[in-house]
């Protein structure tokens, strides 16, 4: 393989650690005593949090971080660009953040991915924990290590994969949470059951509806991490070429076009995934990969929690392919979709037929459900 | 170990890929291979060039990277910000870089830093290939994955720790590289003989001077790599607190100093290594830890290559102090040191005595070598 004007190579071998995913109702006093036990240590730990969240749940955030440096950052995906990210650098500067210290991220998806890129790069990596406040980023993001930043560019063009120390999840938290919030995180649960879990599907449809204070929450929690746990590991980097981590897309290609083209913030995440997992079954369906019965088992548990499963609006099926064209999921100019064979048998599915995609996407207008 | 309301927790373990270093005298070919190769697969491959080499280097330019995108970026330091930074995201993202595609950095440590930081963050990590042009980058830049960029509040503090798909040493590249800095690339080359491989050593104190065109340099170089990867590979993430990664800065605690006492750039870091490998040497005897003969030994083998092996004009003892203090590699406040128990021995030493580095520091003025 190598050609004779190679003298010499070597082989640099390198492996990573592994975290804990620590799950209950109520771990104010874990936390707590993971940073008075770092502080005793001689870490330095500091905080940046949601700035909603901190206004709604006051009392947890003077009981468990008093004393220590908190940064708080305003709520919503503006908050990820550059100039936050240096004030992130320049509050860490100030605490004289050294390698050994911690920063604690306590917020949803926007805090937790800013924070973490921060963490990822200031003195090339300090130790990064996560305490996630909304649904959506207990099960989404407590695995995979995504972290990033938007740019002119384009959404999350920079960012880096990035482990967390740890990470604390206390469904309490969730009890500030709006219902329609809590709902949102629920199609990212209902994913998981649909792209790899039959039985998580199930349970979910057997199951009373779910709220923050259910004492089956936490299972639930960890059955989604443990499912995205499986899919990472097999495939850290996103490159496998089938199936891998783009399984968890399942529904995102849909639902990346549908909040692109609607404008961010019509729809929430887990809503434009809502109608994404329902696109996702109808047109597995077509391709006559899975029974209709799918989509009306989607559609039965995702309507329990209120979300949507079809556009609310009509939206442009031109302005909607080229939305996916551009996806950065794109795999090397091919349009590929994560189908279903039956439930919880997620499959990639390369070189789809432009036209099946249209009669999915006009098919959802016109469809009562 | 767990608290009784940690409800369920699972354990999250990942690991990494590991990539080759190729080494020759002409490896035009094999670059040349690598990306025709990447490219017929349909990834996209772009070039990060030092604008210097380019200019100089014309013909191996042209012949190596033709039809391919190329950025050179200004040689220096100041290059290590976040505005070429961008500049690199915008070269990437108007070449429709995706997550499959390369970036090959072809330059010295400043054109990898922050192309590798540029690579590391883009899409959360592109391929990254490494074609180092300086003697310093093909032994200190090969291994270890460090990247960064500086910031208003000090140099180095955002970066990642990412590893290249591949690194390409072609020794022919160094023909145009200035006496000067070939010598202080030996610099770091004699530090590795000097903390960690005693017939590296001997080697280099009995063979004739090194030069771009020296059958022997890249065996040579092998074996700084063979001897980084070794340390690297015991220590990833520069965590160990006894030894481990803090080896190699053996000579730096007092080259940071004076490069910055003395002015970034007064110096080159080669030359500044020398000068704290001597340092280094003095002190490891003053502490009973070496025999004289260690420093005399460095100082005879810098010399052959025209490094300074004291300071060319009087800094201020108390200005090199307070750099000291305000390194980045200072642990948890304590004053640590890399010492040498004899050549091939170096080893991390904690609580140093502040009165030690002055008389060593103060010493340097008045021996006559």
């Amino acid at each position: 393989m190598h050609s004779p004007e190679i003298q010499s190579s070597l082989q640099v071998e390198l492996t990573r650690a592994s975290y804990p995913i620590l799950i209950g109702h109520n771990l104010e006093s874990s936390i707590r005593d993971f940073m008075e036990t770092k502080r005793a240590q001689g870490h330095t730990v500091c905080v940046v949090a949601d700035m909603g969240f901190s206004e709604e749940q006051a009392a947890f955030m003077e009981a468990t971080f008093e004393g220590y440096p908190i940064l708080t950052l305003p709520s919503g995906e503006t908050t990820k660009d550059a100039i936050y990210l240096e004030r992130i650098y320049t509050f860490l500067a100030e605490n004289k953040m050294d390698r050994s210290g911690y920063l604690l991220a306590v917020g949803g998806g926007v805090t937790g991915d800013i924070s973490g890129f921060a963490a990822a790069t200031f003195l090339r990596g300090i130790g990064f924990v996560q305490v996630p406040t909304t649904l959506l980023a207990m099960v989404d993001s407590s695995v995979g290590g995504k972290t990033g930043i938007n740019i002119p560019q384009g959404k999350n063009l920079v960012g880096a994969f990035y482990q967390p120390e740890s990470v604390f999840i206390s469904t309490m938290l969730l009890q500030s949470l709006s219902n329609r919030e809590f709902s949102a995180g629920m199609a990212e649960i209902i994913k998981y059951g649909m792209l790899g879990n039959c039985e998580l599907f199930e349970r979910l449809e057997s199951m009373s509806r779910l709220h923050a204070a259910h004492p089956e929450l936490p299972d639930i929690i960890r059955i989604c991490c443990q499912e995205k746990t499986n899919i990472v590991q097999a495939d850290e980097r996103e490159t496998a070429s089938n199936g891998g981590r783009a399984l968890l897309n399942l529904g995102h290609t849909f639902a990346h076009a549908i909040e692109k083209v609607a404008g961010y913030g019509v729809y929430l995440h887990g809503e434009a995934v809502s109608v994404g997992l329902v696109l996702a079954a109808r047109f597995s369906h077509k391709l006559g990969l899975a029974d209709k019965e799918v989509e009306e088992r989607a559609v039965d548990l995702l309507s329990r929690y209120d979300l949507p499963v079809h556009l609310e609006s009509p939206l442009s099926t031109r302005a909607l392919l080229d939305a996916m064209q551009s996806d950065k999921k794109v795999h090397r100019g091919n349009l590929r979709f994560i189908v279903m064979h039956g439930i919880g048998e997620a499959r990639t599915h390369g070189d789809i037929d432009e036209s099946l995609v249209v009669d999915v996407i006009e098919s959802g207008r016109e469809l009562p459900f």
